[in-house]
């Protein structure tokens, strides 16, 4: 099977995706020293902010090129974020949250590979239309914000790889080697993984979403704020006060207002698990324990080249 | 891999699902014919009917072990469709939409098969203690009705096989040779597929509903009906009757009443593409033709294989 090692400088074809919070410079290096992509999740940051976390990860890692930023472009800041990254020598961007026409050559004039997230086959057709090198096809199981068409990674898939021809990466509900091979089967070149690493020894997620993490059960997840930006949140006091609105018909403007400032800071990185966001997916009860990103790298792997053998 | 035609008497692992108004007594026999687990979908058929079915199958095929009946367990005639079944010699069932306590212990006694549908892990451990043979687990993408923490197949699947001992068969979103090779890399030891026999030559579906799948977009379901029995549907102006109303926060007694009586039967039936309930799964789109049973076996087993090989 094809992968996408042949595009990217790493050993595995697989992506640590890029998470609000979560994903720093530390998580990025463990990433890039595991043999995968470690992406930094530039989310909100300032260009201040995240220029210190490239120097980190880069201080961090000695492979420095498998380093990439995740850029989502509904921020005001996402050209000085770019900027920035590239000055600092980032030559991988993963662009989401907006058009793919809006910096994708220029990016590419820079010398850089540029990957934009979608989770339709239509938008992939834009995403090549618009000079991207790959795609990543996320599922309606993936956590954090998501598509309006609800479309599963089962389902995405098939249709994103025959919608395009250049490389797809899955993500959405790919927790182990099970996972990853099935991925294949359905014609990715790759998988973006992000709840695994969400609850790795290495991320900047707080303890107590960690731990949250690996007590979850198959029903701890859910997808609301539909009439806004979907998002899939793990449930809380939080997350049923957005839900009892929505039962009620609440309209866009009470919902946002119910969602207020500040709360997937707040629940991520603070760590308090009653009033704040905490964005997950819904493979979440997969994870049954907080490893290092090595050994979670080695046992994903051990497990699909197992699973590809015997099949 | 394991598979289960070592359970069921079929030459490959693929169940066609038996689905209300679309799965008789000719879709099953050319199910059988193709080497297939055909299913005669009882849904809410009087004994009568079925019995008209079951021996309509039996006529057309020189497989009859290869006949199953799916009885959903929320109607009052179960246990008269189990007799009437057991009498004309049926010895597989599947049953869905109750408890798997009720009927499986009699079943067994009688010499059947029982194979209980679920949608999660925990379900599938009283499938198992209930003395179920194998258990369908049927993730978000389905069409028809669906389970309420929306698990997708591709974290269902994976979290079943770990939670019990018997045979797990993968369905929601499973259309091709892909996704029956990504499931049996999920866990799953046989495939049940519906949406793509609904377009099939044999199935009882209107020639509009047919046609209505096979110019469907990847937009084109949606899963509504969350506060009564959830339920995935092609978005036509019923769907937004409903939607219009839940996105109101209507309570469950308007829903059902909007839901009115018959709608299936005058959809999926009578071929009513504006008023009727069309029940069909997220993968839709991938069908892009009308076929016969046995092209469509032949292709999904031909392309699994290759995927296979290919490994």
């Amino acid at each position: 099977m094809k992968n996408i090692t042949n595009l990217l400088p790493i050993k595995y074809p697989i992506i640590q995706a890029g998470m609000v919070w979560v994903s720093g410079g530390k998580l990025a290096a463990a990433s890039a020293n595991a043999g995968i992509l470690g992406v930094i999740g530039a989310g909100s940051m300032k260009p201040e902010l995240l220029k210190e976390h490239i120097l980190k990860a880069q201080s961090l890692t000695k492979h420095p090129e498998r380093l990439a930023v995740n850029v989502p472009l509904l921020y005001e800041k996402s050209l000085e974020q770019f900027q920035m990254a590239l000055d600092l020598g980032i030559k991988i961007f993963i662009t989401s949250a907006g058009s793919p026409k809006t910096y994708t050559s220029w990016l590419k004039s820079c010398g850089a590979i540029v990957i934009h997230v979608t989770s339709s086959p239509e938008l992939a057709r834009k995403c090549e239309a618009a000079g991207c090198d790959a795609i990543i096809a996320e599922g309606f199981e993936a956590g954090g914000h998501n598509g309006r068409d609800e479309l599963t990674t089962m389902v995405l898939i098939p249709q994103v790889t025959d919608a395009v021809k250049i490389p797809v990466i899955a993500a959405g509900g790919i927790i182990d080697g099970r996972g990853m091979a099935a991925a294949f089967c359905l014609g990715a070149q790759g998988v973006q993984m992000g709840t695994r690493f969400v609850a790795s020894l290495e991320s900047s997620a707080h303890e107590n979403f960690r731990k949250a993490i690996i007590h979850s059960t198959p029903s701890s997840t859910m997808l609301v704020m539909k009439k806004h930006v979907p998002v899939r949140l793990l449930k809380n006091k939080f997350y049923e006060g957005i839900k009892k609105l929505e039962d009620e018909g609440a309209s866009e403007e009470k919902l946002i207002q119910e969602l207020g400032k500040g709360r997937a800071r707040q629940g991520m990185l603070e760590g308090n698990l009653e009033e704040g966001e905490l964005e997950i997916g819904q493979g979440c009860s997969m994870v049954r324990k907080v490893q290092s990103v090595e050994e979670i790298v080695n046992e994903v792997v051990n497990d699909y080249q197992k699973i590809i053998k015997g099949a």
